[in-house]
């Protein structure tokens, strides 16, 4: 292969994970009486290798793309979808949008393959292969050189966005589909148990989602490895996150993961570079049943559990103020002995 | 007696509430994928009365109070802490203090009854009935005028702030006994389902609080009614924050609960004033085991479970920006009409 991938390194510094947790355990409250907010503020000190963590000009990265499998029918929507909602994006009307401005995350939206030509304009990066995938219950969603060009593309975007967080969202009518054949192939699982509803199936639409999903799964057997599982099913979104997520993770930037499409992309990054997934955050689970899955094979607690299955980058845009929290925790709250708090008895 | 309680309104009406969710389902969003951000931006709609609910100048209202029981050995911390803690919080290092000027709250803390003389400042009321309550295991906390005056201060200070939402926080060490005493009572639960380790006991020290706790119980027998057992019981910082829970929720303010003790007051508020409930949103599940059944008493769902268990109104705070995200999304998300997406197929 042409592309030279990142290099992510090991994060193993003992020493100032003892400084953290000796900051947070003299914090005026009980030990660990912050919960996960605690556990939070040591993993983000040591992703940004600081005693005193502070996140700056945070980036929401939405990817989009369609997939030529939705002619298949395993969406509740046509892919007419995916770039009217690039339109809604960029106009603030969209969930990500309405989420983004509240939490001043800056909002950059990238064509990395929508079947439909979009006029320039701020925030929004054309960076696209081809109008949409190639039909995976056919032949590979798309060759190797377009996987790798994706990719590139990812980590060239993230080089060129300031901030020290990426948060990840997606958008492309037809990739649960994907995300679940990514899931099922990278973690050995049944593709059942990783194949949701999406964005609305009812109950036969979802038998029929599976029994295709089953197939293209068979007639891809030979892409075992991560860049080959991702070529066969796509799509130009999830590569292009792919990349995203690498370079984040060479930087130590904080990856804010949002929900199963996201996800399937860290997944297959942490396939590439086992040490991504230290600089990850879930934001949340989503009702997407095999999200749940997808966190346990990446290690991953979500932060929220709302019932969220909107994707765009919602989820983890919703989140984050839980990571300023932490931080903040880190670098404002008094020690005991700074505030002349006594400590307990006994 | 001679205190007079707010009338509590029930908010019934249907089509205020068809209205919200009408707006809420033609969103450019599959039906309901927002999850439990649809259900909150209903609720904020139906309490503000507004199909564009807009909160405004959110008050975040610590009430401080020591507890006589506190010196037969329930918390793992001296009572010095309870007044110790209010400094750190008007100093700007508490958690609450953090996490407040994050979220632009604005923090009010009140001497409910702290064992303490604190200098006047910005930022202090000094509503003090008493240098903490009597203990309860000899006799009630506090007399029943006592509890009276409490509750009316706590109206009083709601209908001096601002805004149109306030959230709980509260400081007392030994305050744990007194909401698992209220909750076993007015719940009808076993006392030791309802106690749990506080700021930290350890599993002696657990036994003996549990202990301690049915003897309290028991020699309280008869205060059965919600003011008689908050008399019994304590303490000052509780029965402030019932008064404020019922005028807050007379003017329809948004009523953020935090954990375990702030949940008391709104239960006692409740068996006062059923329809107070209506206006409460849960901001977490905290650590302590006796939470849960109280929010399943109040019939309410949790937003956060991060394992907190360090009151303040902490919880609260951190789950503030989900309150907006979910009147922002009720107030500008685009629908599928006027960002021109297409519906659903079939």
């Amino acid at each position: 292969m042409t592309l030279e991938l990142p290099a992510v390194e090991d994060i193993d510094d003992a020493a100032l994970a003892a400084r953290l947790q000796h900051l947070l355990d003299h914090k005026t409250k009980p030990l660990g009486a912050l919960g996960r907010l605690e556990a939070l503020g040591l993993r983000l000190g040591l992703v940004l290798g600081s005693e005193a963590p502070a996140l700056s000009a945070p980036q929401m990265l939405v990817c989009a793309g369609d997939h030529g499998l939705a002619a298949r029918g395993v969406s509740a929507y046509p892919s007419d979808v995916t770039w009217q909602m690039v339109e809604n994006f960029l106009a603030g009307g969209a969930a990500v949008s309405v989420l983004a401005r509240q939490h001043g995350l800056a909002l950059t939206v990238v064509d990395c393959g929508v079947r439909h030509d979009f006029e320039a304009r701020e925030g929004l990066r054309v960076r696209k292969i081809a109008p949409g995938t190639a039909d995976a219950s056919a032949g590979p969603a798309m060759s190797r050189a377009q996987c790798e060009e994706a990719v590139g593309h990812g980590m060239a975007l993230v080089r060129e966005l300031p901030g020290n967080a990426l948060l990840l969202g997606e958008m492309g009518i037809g990739n649960s589909s994907a995300a679940s054949l990514l899931l099922a192939r990278l973690a050995g699982l049944d593709i059942d148990l990783c194949t949701g509803s999406g964005t609305g199936l009812d109950a036969a639409g979802l038998a029929r989602k599976r029994g295709l999903l089953r197939e293209v799964l068979a007639l891809h057997s030979d892409a075992g490895s991560a860049l080959a599982a991702l070529a066969a099913f796509g799509g130009f979104e999830i590569a292009t996150l792919v990349g995203a997520v690498l370079q984040a993770a060479e930087e130590r930037r904080v990856i804010v993961v949002d929900g199963f499409i996201a996800g399937a992309a860290v997944l297959v990054a942490t396939c590439l570079r086992p040490h991504v997934v230290q600089r990850c955050v879930a934001a949340h689970e989503s009702a997407e049943p095999g999200h749940r899955l997808l966190l346990e094979a990446l290690g991953l607690e979500p932060l929220l559990k709302l019932g969220l299955r909107l994707g765009e980058g919602s989820g983890a845009a919703l989140a984050w103020p839980l990571l300023e929290s932490a931080c903040r925790i880190v670098r404002e709250m008094a020690s005991f002995e700074s505030a002349g708090v006594s400590q307990r008895e006994g």
